[in-house]
């Protein structure tokens, strides 16, 4: 068994379920199964995690009735054809009510997965192995489970909470160095939208961060799993409190559709959408201008390599105003008074928001490694 | 509004609803809405009830902000790529989280349209307006929804609540006979496993409730929602008691599949599935043979103009070893100790029931209306 496992408990009464982080926590998984699971596991992963570890995991694969079921990596896969597809093998493989579902893998398969274990026989239990940093402090705590349409990402899913939760670090060391940013864009996040001191600790630490140090990964990881955690557990459907977690998101999804949501990976566009939420809450006098430039430094300092695409900005302006989050017309942005004081705010007029997106676009129109 | 409103309440804690019976309650549909709904409405439905009901409901569907979505009949659309279809004609229509679908049809629209809400954007507010018998009296009460797989049926769904049930008994009128059959198949099976009252009540007056006549069919309704009502608040998730409502549907749901879902309605396949169960039940000696000779008295009563099919028992066996309601191989069976006293059995052995199959296909066989 691993050493030093950090251990966070999401609180949700019989739907409770504990996080565990740390270097080598995957090979609990067998007692973790049988403590807090149900019946058999069904494993389900992408090609590129299984090339990677999948002779690591044999040992616990081999424990299944059935081998891992394998699909093409990409956000291409959350499609209800593929819900589809897993629901058919997985009743080919005899998987039952009382088994259960394994996510092996990034964001796309824990949503997929997640969503898939929500409604095959009206619901069995799940357990998320994230692999991937964004997969480990964001998508893989809270329930959220979903799958895209051509229209946008997540328009169908549930509220599905997992089992338990794995969070082995050891899957970072094989994560492509985008991927990581990507991850560390929502580390990011949560440090502005509700802990100072980990702010802090990724200004200092960013390139230790980056190359992936142990110690420093686990106290991030757990930092925003906790946050989660706390901000999950005390509003579970994210009627309100739970929107905080959408700072930089807004703007942020609709770059990621406007760029056929190949050309930039979430967290790339969640750090666009950042710089985008702190103009803005510094255009309303919301956030003072040095906290604001400090902020800009530490997101500048993913720029290098940081994709961008071009894009008018009333395509994202009509792409916000279709977005779920809209209630009535009205848009709710996450803004900020201060770093970790979120503000959530409908009071944003399309002007103001179009000459914040008009100067995003010369932003990414002058960055180093624009798309073509 | 009408007279003569019986009003059900399902308990379910802070999802609990009324479900409304009698002549013209579809007319109280805005007050409701209002009062247990969300938002405005998105009315789905099918061809037949469009082209019967249309006109009628005119009033209503003028109160939406889109026309209702209209399908084709038949359990063909209870597919996840009709789904799929459901979720992207809702955004085009601006159908929000705060909104809420209405299911008008029989138990084809409420599984698939239930199931839309239960994963468009998450999960949204929906209402049950059954026009056909058997939805009324039992798949629009108990928040079970779903679609199928070429596996079998409601192998994928979700439990989601409705807001309100809206029982308009008028719908009945325009119901063929042979759904109407359908649909007293299952006010048959409520009164053998909880209602010994009602079992009389259609053996006196079984041609008046084919006929349709109100009053008469209000108090089976009536009968039937109650009961169903009560099993669900008490289980809501099928866990034990709930199962009970499965009487006759084990190999009714495998003769269902073996007819290709067109050759058998459901409730027809359920009179057969019932005959099925009464002979185990009085094979077993649970069931005394005077009792078992009333019950078939009953069920026979269904048999001109019945459909039948032809079949392998070993076929029936096959299904209802696949049938989801296994558990780690242990097929249980739902029998009779009396009319009112359902009994949950898992010592059921291939034998006896291949021998119950058998009898099951001569009598099928020399029905006078054997399926071609």
């Amino acid at each position: 068994m691993a050493q030093n496992i950090r251990t966070i408990k999401v609180a949700l009464g019989d739907r409770s379920y504990p996080i565990l982080i740390g270097s080598g926590v995957r090979r609990g998984f067998g007692a973790l199964l049988k403590k807090h699971g149900s019946g058999r596991a069904f494993w389900i992963t992408d090609r590129n995690v299984a090339r990677l570890w999948g002779e690591d995991l044999k040992p616990l694969w081999k424990e299944s009735p059935a081998p891992p079921i394998i699909l093409p990596p990409g956000e291409g896969q959350k499609r209800l054809r593929v819900v589809e597809d897993l629901c058919r093998r997985l009743t080919a493989a005899g998987a039952e009510r009382g088994d259960t579902l394994i996510a092996l893998g990034g964001g796309v398969i824990g949503d997929l997965v997640g969503f898939t274990a929500a409604c095959y026989l009206r619901g069995i239990a799940f357990v998320q192995v994230p692999t991937t940093l964004l997969a480990m402090v964001d998508s893989s705590v809270g329930g959220k489970t979903g799958v895209d349409l051509p229209e946008g990402k997540n328009l169908v899913g549930a509220f599905h909470q997992p089992r338990f939760v794995l969070a082995d670090l050891d899957f970072l060391s094989t994560l492509p160095r985008r991927e990581l940013i990507s991850g560390l864009a929502e580390v990011v996040k949560t440090a502005l939208i509700g802990d100072p001191a980990l702010f802090r600790l990724i200004e200092k630490h960013l390139d230790q961060l980056t190359a992936v140090n142990s110690e420093l990964m686990a106290q991030a990881v757990e930092a925003c799993v906790s946050f989660k955690a706390s901000v999950v557990s005390s509003d579970e459907r994210e009627s309100d409190q739970r929107r905080i977690l959408n700072f930089g998101h807004t703007i942020g999804h609709a770059l990621e559709a406007l760029g056929g949501y190949d050309k930039l990976r979430h967290g790339e566009a969640i750090i666009w959408g950042m710089l985008a939420a702190v103009e803005l809450s510094a255009n309303l006098n919301l956030l003072n201008r040095e906290t604001a430039d400090r902020i800009r430094t530490l997101l500048n300092r993913f720029s290098p390599g940081l994709p961008a695409i071009d894009f008018q900005p009333v395509d994202v302006l009509d792409i916000v105003s279709r977005d779920k989050k809209v209630r009535r017309g009205a848009v709710h942005f996450i803004l900020l008074g201060d770093i970790g004081q979120p503000i959530i705010c409908d009071a944003v007029n399309s002007k103001g928001l179009k000459s914040v997106l008009e100067k995003l676009r010369q932003l990414m129109k002058n960055s180093p490694s624009k798309s073509r």
